[in-house]
């Protein structure tokens, strides 16, 4: 009995241990594909094509870590057999990889669109991304915060920005449309800008996807249907 | 000896018939989001806004099918426990589901546009768009026949033809940016027929994706990473 007892201590925990790495993991891709935004958006101010080369290699890494994740995951629920909450714990780390690697890929799709931008023409609506970029930024570090502290009440917050972050793209839409109406020279340009900007509108709906896994998985049930935000459609 | 031969098959023929129902709903989201990328499509050939509407409330029908592919694959691990093979085509079915989810996403998109889209002045470039979105949805129904068959062959037959894709989608960028510059009272409409081809560009993506997914199931191994395409940047 007292032996049987050890044997369970045991199991539990290595599977939390292991689990425990898995999350390490996951949070180790998130940092990475917050800093490939920062630092896209950076290459794209300065104009710095070498950053923007580095940016869009550097998402390799964050490929190879949720290769990782997907072999620690399988590993662990091979091993362990986790059960119920356990087992929605190792499932929500696995899709919450899955949506981190599609940041940094929208990371790099920015840092990709850097030399089609820079021109010997300046483009003023430029200046209007940073604001917006940190936002988006916001979101995916507090997800992660979210997800590492298991806090369904911080998940809903981050969720609740993602309507602040949707306004702000509909307006920057609007501006780029506008710009491009008075300077037909830039078009080109500004299409990608627009790229830029629904790209950081992606990063906020894929924070929010992490914040309703986290929500879902701390606190057992899906978080209610949001209703239709104009940033879906823009 | 013959009793746990019995057990066994028993066993292993429960798997076969859970994992056989697991690809079946899987099967039937893929033949939704394919059917909704044409119908989007449709929509916007016809300026169908009752079509669009539809288009975008049936998208709800996918999302539900993703959350019983997840619980059917969750109880799958919990009760069969799954090893090796096994356990790589059930995480394959869930991820498949997920892309499959994202697919539906993009032809709601689509929709969603088309009211701001459909105006008096009928836009030509419009007529350029319903041939890119047969390739994608092709790409998408060959990608779920090669999860149906656990083809890894036909898998890299549907990722090979992304490139394609990918120089039309490009064709149609330069097309619509020219179009813009030339129409300066249509850039509006046809920023928001850049996200449309943009739309059909990912769900090429997307199918790319599960051919990839197929392939690592049916074959044990990734495929090589393939090289930067045009259609990852514009």
């Amino acid at each position: 009995m007292a032996e049987s007892r050890t044997l369970a201590t045991h199991t539990v925990s290595a599977f939390d241990q292991e689990i425990g790495q898995l999350r390490g993991l996951v949070a180790q891709m998130g940092g990475l594909a917050e800093q490939a935004v920062g630092r896209a958006m950076l290459a794209l101010q300065r104009g710095d094509l070498e950053l923007a080369a580095q940016v869009s290699a550097a998402d390799r890494a964050i490929d190879m870590l949720e290769a990782e994740v997907e072999r620690a995951a399988v590993r662990l629920i091979a091993l362990r057999a986790p059960m119920a909450d356990d087992l929605r714990e190792v499932v929500a780390a696995l899709k919450i990889a899955g949506v981190v690697e599609r940041i940094g890929d929208y990371a790099k799709n920015i840092a990709r669109r850097v030399p089609a931008i820079i021109s010997d023409h300046r483009i003023e609506p430029i200046s209007t991304l940073p604001a917006m970029a940190r936002m988006a930024q916001e979101m995916v570090h507090d997800a992660l915060d979210a997800f590492a502290a298991r806090d369904p009440a911080a998940a809903l917050e981050v969720r609740q920005r993602d309507t602040a972050l949707d306004d702000f793209y509909d307006s920057i839409f609007r501006t780029l449309v506008t710009y491009m109406v008075e300077n037909p020279r830039t078009i080109s340009q500004v299409a990608h800008l627009l790229f830029v900007a629904k790209n950081l509108e992606r990063v906020g709906d894929h924070a929010t996807n992490v914040a309703e896994m986290v929500y879902y998985a701390a606190a057992g049930r899906h978080t209610e249907p949001r209703g239709l935000s104009a940033g879906e459609v823009q």
